[in-house]
């Protein structure tokens, strides 16, 4: 038998214990923090889950998830729609959004080709990242992938696909992150950032 | 502006960071993850939630999280109706049903006894439990509570109600815990351990 004596109980510590890093002792914690507050509280939980699942969109350009059918970032005039930053996800857009460094719109693959995983580019929103770039009046495409044999893979076929349309491609600078101590940066990154080694600005 | 470019994925971010210990960051990953599961599974999350704190019964007798009015603990004709162990919160409960060392009943007072905090006796299931023991077979009070300053203030207030029944009233053994370091053992409790030292049983 459970220790816990109540099914509902029982029931909502097991969905919460679900959620990824999230013990049956901290479930059993959140559920009965809930339990406290008001029954309008717990209402507006619940329901701020089912109605995101149910009323979520995707932007039909970029892919970012978004309330309406084409997203803020899209539909925004002040930003810079001949550069597109292509990101695997939609948690990658906010990191970009919060740097307040990139006027430029998006492209949400959806992940990176995987043939470990069986993801193949099919799989990916990749086609309509070439139709947008042979319609449209894109100049630069800026690969904002991870830095792993999968991110290099997605590049390098997206540019491949690409090479006859005269886009400049980019892709985020590598090198030794800013804060960090020398001594502690992988070789591999150390050396990259010796080989790209830029102008000394003194403004930056 | 904010990252995020759907009011209701924000809302939902919103939702998840008032639980204790979650932050931005997580509430975050918890939200998008939950956004990669089925319709349905995400109906059973908020559902859970929202159905827990509307079902949920405390029962009549021992203050116990119940789906019915009297718990399952109380309603149990196997367990040892003399004994009664007091409480602070359900979590004891289940924390006690857990060692499956225990085979009587509770009493959930909802708190200790806290004047910096506004708790006073009258704001517990106090009342209920002189009643429980002057009106029923109750034999033994266990004290299962804190041993804090407000855990024992409560012990005390408790046994002066009751101190004209013949009650036999008992607190949880306090001492080293079974498999510390005795070096790293408090002062207090140590010295608490050698004044109540037992007598040496090989057999436990």
């Amino acid at each position: 038998m459970n220790e816990i004596s109540s099914i509902l109980l029982d029931n909502a510590v097991n969905e919460f214990a679900k959620l990824p890093g999230i013990g049956r002792k901290t479930a059993l914690r959140m559920v009965l923090h809930l339990l406290r507050q008001s029954e309008n509280d717990v209402e507006a939980f619940g329901n701020a889950m089912i109605d995101l699942r149910h009323g979520i969109h995707y932007c039909d350009i970029c892919h970012n998830i978004s309330d309406t059918d084409v997203c803020s970032i899209c539909t925004d005039v002040s930003r810079d729609s001949k550069t597109i930053c292509v990101v695997e996800n939609i948690k990658d857009v906010m990191s970009i959004e919060k740097t307040q460094q990139y006027k430029g719109l998006y492209h949400v693959l959806g992940g990176v080709i995987s043939p470990m995983n069986g993801i193949g580019p099919s799989d990916l929103e990749i086609a309509s990242l070439v139709e947008r770039v042979k319609n449209g009046d894109v100049e630069e495409l800026i690969f904002a992938l991870s830095p792993t044999m999968e991110g290099d893979t997605t590049c390098f076929y997206i540019s491949r696909r690409l090479q006859n349309d005269s886009i400049k491609m980019t892709v985020l600078a590598r090198g030794v992150a800013v804060g960090d101590e020398l001594e502690y940066a992988d070789e591999v990154t150390l050396g990259r950032s010796i080989v790209n080694r830029m102008p000394f600005d003194y403004n930056k």
